[in-house]
């Protein structure tokens, strides 16, 4: 591929001289060092049209593209890896541009960070609910361009379902206006929902109107001993029939991940000690959400649906239950894992797969495996640790086999491998592999229409062309 | 075009006798008689293979595909007008092939009627929310092809958001297989929500995978006298702010329909009498819905925002206030109408397109407006008639100039001149005059590339190349 010095001379011509930055390592390498880029030129735009003039030069020269977020994402989406690109970084494009609580949307540029979208909602007394562990960092392009998941997917939907408009530079440079915050709208094809998702492989998100929900008017949140994953599922169940839509979040922890938590982050309280599963359920409702957990949990015990459980009785407690399962991926990184595999299977499903999984593994070795997730959406984090005594690095060798052993298991159970992450570079492979020949046929005419020299983050979610 | 006559012969050949049926008239001409088909070929085919056959034959031969599901639809999508298309019917695909409670899915084939997929969900307890006047004949293929809406979009969202997968025959023949339940999967392009909205032109749906929502536990409904258009969309956010996501629908009612109403269905109770705006309010919660009507109505009093109001002591109320709104449309086409808008606008300008639009038809005329609809998505039928003593034929020559006057005004205040009905064959100009023109460049990049011989529904949405 053309390295992006072919294009230097021109953009820099072309545009003013702040936006050029140094091309530090984060740019080049993803946290867990398996994408490397060999180089480039780092761009920091500050408005659309500078990403339309870039846009439009390096398609002119065929050079690459590399959009980037806030670069936590976990499949190498936003490395270019083995080429020169331009990566254009997004952080300076960060205001939010309206807040309209009558609207009930709020329009950010990609570069704004995710917790600032919250906090802007908040005090227009709206929630924006797409809540993730890297909310800190994470800008909403990079959320957008992945569809990202996270623990109110549940009741609130993926990125996708929070984005009613996206302005845009396609790949030819031309720019996408389309920020309306209309709910209704069916005039033509539905651009909006194919960029969200497509990784920045079909153009260039640069701002966004995302939809904020009503903030509800009571919160509490309960964690309950269950006796299996099904038992959870049909708590889950439970908890919807008697409380509707009221279920903001509930999660599956397992115990090897309350292990790792008792080792490496003590400091986290565990308010029911290490049971073999439990769940963590978030409810959101007019009313009084705190007697509608009690009264679930009477009706969990009755049908041996739970055995333990405690309720927040503050908004104080309810953040330390949230603290244990937002520390498990720390936890996690403290030991230090073989392989992670975000994957989802269909609910019917997910009691069988978390029975049948470690058996695959069993060909290779001996592991220990923290399961938890966002069990409303059959999406797990199915995570592969080496036993005590042995470390990451001693099976190095087998990384390969166990992805393929788990993700041959999602698949024939009518899963998906990239559930909440994406592809990015990481699952190119397995998405040829698993994939619809149909939606991967027409997938690659889409990407040959809209960026017909294949300049738009080349390698991610297909393979370079 | 190259007739169907073309290639009846191979498909008879390859098909059983069965599948050919009558080309009765309402397969060549919709109920307004603006679109008219020469004649063709009708197939009803049985399964989803029949349908790859028929496409890929078509695509073969170029001959060109009109799919057809409960002809319900009101922008002339489903007639091939001027031309003489093979028409796939869905009729005979009318399975629901599956109803799962746990996976909160329903798989429904293309042919079943709305009103059969509320019936199934509610057997398991569940809620197919999607709501149009059109249930007892629109089919799902054509709901999901042209994304329609209805009155609870305002909780569950337009159609596409009630798809979670599609099964689909593309325009070279090959099938999509995409019936997955998934909840969360990022593995490739969203190519289910590329077909949702392109109403037939990129591929034929075939069979969807649908969302059910938990049944509230307890509804009601109330109907309230606002002084404006501005206190309705007030009156709104006060019941959100109240009871969260509780609020089923909000539609807003003109006088002009209830008086409408009066003379041509008197059968239907108007339990308010004929106030210039009023709105009908439904909830559906955990608790007590009507406890939290007569809460919002009080604080409504106290703001200005309602100044009369019922609420229903009975289900059957409840059918009855629901009735109201529902017999508009009827007593619409007693009326005439000379021009009707199925148009939306950001909730910010509602109020002011509700005030400035009348004054753009003085230059042509003098009509009756009756203006009611989904408030909460800014989504108004605004539909002109003749004033008493004239006739809809009286404004034959008026009908366009009516329709560019609001469509102007529209597009000027950001709204969509086509909300929820789609485009069709009947606003293929107007989505050349106000669409985004990077958009509809994309659009026709994205329509050659998977049907290269412009087979699907020539001359939908785009322009027949």
């Amino acid at each position: 591929m053309t390295p992006a010095s072919a294009v230097e001379p021109a953009l820099r011509a072309a545009l003013p001289a702040a936006v050029f930055r140094d091309l530090e390592s984060r740019y080049l390498e993803e946290p867990r060092g398996r994408f490397i880029a060999r180089g480039g030129l780092l761009i920091a735009p500050e408005n659309v049209e500078q990403v339309s003039t870039i846009v439009r030069a390096c398609a002119e020269a065929g050079v690459p593209i590399v959009p980037y977020g806030g670069g936590t994402g976990l499949v190498g989406g936003q490395i270019g890896d083995g080429f020169e690109p331009v990566v254009v970084s997004m952080e300076r494009m960060a205001a939010i541009r309206s807040v309209d609580p009558v609207e009930n949307a709020l329009v950010a540029e990609a570069g704004v960070i995710l917790q600032n979208v919250h906090e802007a909602a908040a005090e227009a007394d709206r929630l924006f609910p797409l809540t993730i562990a890297a909310q800190g960092s994470a800008r909403i392009g990079g959320i957008l361009a992945t569809n990202a998941g996270g623990v109110n997917v549940l009741r609130y939907g993926n990125a996708r379902d929070l984005c009613l408009g996206l302005e845009a530079v396609l790949p030819d440079g031309s720019v996408l206006r389309g920020l309306s915050p209309l709910r209704k709208d069916n005039a033509g094809y539905d651009l909006r929902h194919l960029l969200v998702g497509a990784e920045g492989t079909l153009g260039l998100i640069t701002a966004a109107t995302l939809k904020l929900h009503p903030r509800p008017p009571a919160r509490a949140a309960a964690m309950f001993v269950v006796p299996s994953p099904a038992a959870a599922l049909d708590l889950l169940n439970l908890a919807r029939d008697r409380v509707g839509e009221g279920v903001s979040a509930f999660e599956l922890i397992g115990r090897q991940g309350l292990e790792f938590l008792a080792e490496h982050l003590p400091q986290v309280r565990l308010p029911l000690g290490q049971p073999e599963w439990s769940v963590l359920v978030d409810l959101g409702l007019a009313g009084d959400p705190q007697a509608a957990l009690e009264g679930l949990f009477e009706a969990a015990v009755e049908r041996g649906l739970a055995s333990d459980g405690v309720i927040a009785q503050s908004e104080g407690q309810r953040t330390d239950f949230w603290a244990v399962r937002e520390s498990i991926p720390a936890a996690n990184r403290a030991v230090g894992a073989v392989s992670s595999h975000d994957i989802s299977v269909p609910l019917g499903k997910l009691a069988a797969f978390i029975d049948r999984a470690p058996a695959v593994l069993d060909p290779i070795g001996r592991f220990r495996i923290n399961c938890f997730g966002h069990v409303g959406d059959g999406n797990l984090h199915w995570n592969v640790f080496p036993v005590p005594g042995r470390t990451r690095e001693d099976h190095q060798d087998d990384r390969d086999a166990i992805k393929r052993a788990v993700h041959d298991l999602v698949h024939d159970m009518g899963g998906s491998v990239a559930a909440e992450h994406g592809v990015g570079r990481l699952k190119v492979e397995d998405l040829e592999r698993y994939g619809d020949p149909a939606k991967l046929t027409a997938m690659r005419s889409i990407k040959a229409a809209l960026d017909p020299k294949g300049i738009m983050n080349p390698g991610a979610v297909l393979r370079a062309g």
